[in-house]
């Protein structure tokens, strides 16, 4: 499955955040993160996720497609991320 | 075709580019649109989006996919935005 990832936490756990979903998923542009991932793996990210947030204050929308090759991107404006890969 | 639009834009955009944005897609959760919208429509959106931005400043991430029933969504923590409308 593809998976696309938006974050907004506060300030003091973006970097934490940031650390941990680089494990499992490309940075693609400040608060969004994508890419290809296995059910199971992805389950075991949304664990670790909920455990780096405080659920209380943060919030992560979370985009499950499972055929990657039917999304298209478009960037207008700055690139502020790092792309590791376009889709 | 299904949109999903991720801005960046600086604070003094943010009304006006917001403003902008729900007169075709759905505010879902903090800087992220979505909708159903035709491809005709989509032209028109980015090139009146592109008058509302700085594009040495700001950025905004655009994810099409066509067949909409594909996509899943899943929220963590904070409700920040309000759904008009739930994929």
């Amino acid at each position: 499955m593809y998976v696309i990832l938006v974050y907004d936490v506060k300030t003091e756990r973006v970097n934490k955040v940031n650390k941990y979903l680089r494990q499992y998923l490309y940075w693609r542009q400040n608060s969004v993160f994508e890419g290809e991932i296995s059910k199971k793996t992805f389950n075991r990210l949304l664990t670790g996720l909920k455990r780096h947030l405080d659920l209380n204050a943060d919030s992560v929308l979370i985009y499950t497609i499972p055929d990657k090759k039917r999304i298209d991107s478009i960037l207008i404006g700055v690139e502020k991320g790092k792309i590791d890969r376009i889709v």
